[in-house]
């Protein structure tokens, strides 16, 4: 068998996960836990934490779905209005058509529209919109397009540390080499030059970095990037001649005071010409995160800049063979772009709804950085945006030996033992990487205000137990 | 960029489809052409040729989608029902949530009670189940999974000629060697176990051929296996030793009398436990195709057997990376493999609807091979089953000197002046593989039976124009 496929390694879904699924069984089968139930915070998986999707993207879904509702008085005008665009765009009217492999002409010019008003006017191509199944397969698909070489010449593929291991996932599945930059812990997660050339030097003797892969707001980390630090990524980026992809899945997800969300897309045009005409970009987004959360539909799309003609014919040919993304994702895809406008009779329920999600998150965010900070032996950077905290623990010495003896890393020890005592199913910080020695665990600030509260004590008076145990 | 990617071939999407989409345009800007439309007969795209969807499928669909209308007493109860079991299935009961990876668990277990009554009574494990993009996402994985070694260990994949584009394509795209095998076009398009034992000897000079893939019904050339021959493809690859790849999307589109579907399931279990025990074997299916042609949820299967555990652990692994399918389209895989049963509200309407579809491709599947075969030059194999005819077509020298001048295949210099003429799409034989010297084209049998009828009367005036021009 494949040997690259044996070297993939995929947290999120790894064996604390597996080891949850059986947990839940052994419950229902009427085992006796310390526990009542399995409590995930270990993917950020907003409708099945309890999250309600937004009514007026379900209305337009049915409709799209279900044509004869057209006439059914119970759904608003605007929904209608907008079922029938999408529809028209579809062979034979049929959402249940193949659409052609970029995505249905419509929802693509939609989604440069988006683009265009949320970088305050710069303008988007919908040529250069490919829509994809969910964020994953974008950016599958670039990284697969953009590997080449053998040894040395090896395409090498920079990403940070802590990173999303589908990143790490799919560079082991391609045979590509992973170049790892680490984030600054000390400093909220934030992004330094200089190490960015460090790992670049030293890649270089051994590959052929050509891809740099950024994540703002970030996975697993929580940090929301500023102007600045993009500004200073996309000059080092073309002064290195390297692809730039941005992952931006969570750009409406910014709670901290004085963050704001600035697309990797603006910030290359704002800085002229010299840039705006060379730096290679694709960015990434989906219908997965933000306040929607519509994960089960995989819908996403991805934006090339800058990308060379042969390259894109050849991008445009490998998404045709799997025929298209799924043509459900791409109508919701379409909804989030363009969502009711003012005037139109379901803008306030979809701006409650969409407030609604948002706040509830800041104020997780907050909670959930402000409680694990009141535990000795965890500390907890400002969750920013995202969905995440990524705290670090210290580790009893003796844990860390029992850990390495059974051949464990010492946060999934501490983690299989969280789980099997309390239900609460993190991943540990392995998962994602992080700097030799310093251990942490990714949760989700997902969960339902109250659920969230309980948790977090949970995972405290776990915390002070385990480092007494160990001591 | 990515050497294997360049290396890609994808017809059914290919130029011929692009230069079709452009008349469109064309057309629509008033620019005057000798037809009024594009008629694409190009790909098995039921829906856009104006095909129903099943109501009950939309219906449950709707429903899931949009779950307030589970109060609504204009949904039938079984629909209702369908829905809430597959919603409570659901992360938070909703369709918007990740499922697992290897899909939704009520849906397995659905699928695998489908295989096990289609098969007369041979048991289906859920474990073995895998819901997919598409057919397509099952057999890119599976052919992923099993490629690995350089130079003159590489793996080995045999495909027929004619084929799928989809399995050359992705053997391009993972390096893997295409070996190819001819289906007997003098004997109705069947398989000949002597050309898959010379293929397979001439193969091992040069790679290790390790799969066997397998289209039945076919595409694009609609024969149907008869169940001595799928036994002689699994004693072959039992004694080969070859994992069998049985794509059997079209499983319900079987129109010619004296033809049956019989799965390799089924043969490779009554064949007994010397090969039921050790043959392996991935088997695929689609909603795109059979009755429903709903291809725009991308949903599928697969069901694979004797697969060594670890590579199955493996497989588990790889799949994980991408998060999960689309759920709507497993929901509607549900549907399908638990569709109405006699008794329930919805189904006198879902057998009509189901009767209709297979009925009207039946007869256009008579018409077809009728009209071809009344035009000198056309020579057409019965359309056993699928949605295709791969007519073979006699080429005046001058025509195929003229075409290899202009550096074009002469097939697709004959679809290309039918496209410009007439506004028929077709897909030229060199699309999938024909043997030297021999041209065909690909053209479905979906249009309705009005359109068919005219579009094949164009084509034959086309043909005869052609060949007298030629000449
Ligand atoms: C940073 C990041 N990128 C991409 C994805 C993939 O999301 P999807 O494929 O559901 O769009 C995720 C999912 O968690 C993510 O966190
Ligand atoms: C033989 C065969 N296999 C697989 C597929 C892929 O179908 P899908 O990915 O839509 O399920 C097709 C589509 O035409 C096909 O004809």
């Amino acid at each position: 068998m494949n040997a690259n496929v044996k070297k993939v390694d995929y947290a999120v879904r790894g064996p604390i996960v597996q080891r949850a699924v059986q947990i839940e069984k052994e419950l229902k089968e009427g085992v006796k836990k310390p526990f009542e139930e399995v409590i995930k915070a270990n993917i950020g998986d907003a409708h099945a934490m309890g999250q309600r999707p937004i009514t007026f993207f379900r209305q337009v879904m049915a409709l799209c779905t279900y044509p004869e509702l057209l006439d059914d008085n119970k759904f608003p005008e605007d929904a209608k209005n907008r079922a029938r665009r999408i529809l028209q765009s579809c062979g034979g009217n049929s959402i249940g058509a193949y659409t052609t492999s970029q995505g249905i002409d419509c929802v693509r010019h939609d989604v440069a529209n988006y683009i265009q008003r949320r970088d305050g006017g710069i303008p988007s191509d919908p040529d250069n919109i490919y829509l994809t199944t969910g964020a994953s397969d974008g950016i599958v698909t670039i990284l697969k397009l953009l590997t080449a070489g053998e040894g040395r010449t090896r395409t090498g593929v920079m990403i940070s540390i802590p990173q999303y291991p589908l990143y790490s996932a799919s560079i082991a599945e391609l045979g590509a080499v992973q170049v790892s930059y680490y984030l600054n812990e000390e400093k909220c997660w934030s992004l330094d030059i200089s190490e960015l050339q460090r790992a670049l030097q030293a890649a270089r003797e051994h590959c052929n970095p050509r891809v740099l892969c950024i994540i703002n707001p970030g996975n697993p980390t929580g940090q929301v990037q500023s102007r600045q630090c993009i500004e200073d990524v996309i000059r080092f980026a073309a002064k290195e001649n390297l692809f730039l992809m941005a992952d931006e899945v969570y750009q409406d997800n910014v709670y901290a005071e004085g963050c704001k969300f600035h697309s990797f897309k603006k910030v290359l045009f704002e800085m002229g010409p010299e840039y705006s005409s060379k730096v290679e970009l694709a960015s990434f987004h989906s219908t997965s995160k933000c306040y929607m959360g519509e994960c089960g539909f995989r819908g996403g799309y991805m934006e090339v800049i800058n990308m060379d003609a042969d390259v894109k014919a050849q991008l445009t040919k490998l998404v045709s063979v799997r025929l298209c993304p799924p043509a459900p994702g791409q109508a919701l895809m379409d909804l989030v772009v363009n969502s009711p406008q003012p005037g139109e009779p379901s803008y306030q329920t979809f701006m409650k709804e969409r407030t609604a999600v948002l706040s509830a998150l800041a104020e997780k965010a907050k909670l959930t950085e402000e409680i694990l900070n009141t535990v000795p032996g965890i500390s907890c950077n400002p969750v920013q945006g995202a969905m995440y905290s990524f705290p670090r623990i210290t580790l009893p010495e003796r844990a860390i030996n029992e850990a390495k003896a059974k051949g464990q890393a010492p946060d999934m020890f501490y983690c299989m033992k969280l789980l099997e005592e309390t239900g609460i199913c993190l991943v540990p910080g392995s998962g994602f990487g992080q700097r030799e020695g310093t251990y942490h665990f990714r949760m989700t600030i997902l969960p339902p205000t109250d659920k969230l509260k309980i948790m977090l004590n949970k995972l405290k008076e776990f915390h002070q137990k385990f480092t007494q145990q160990y001591s």
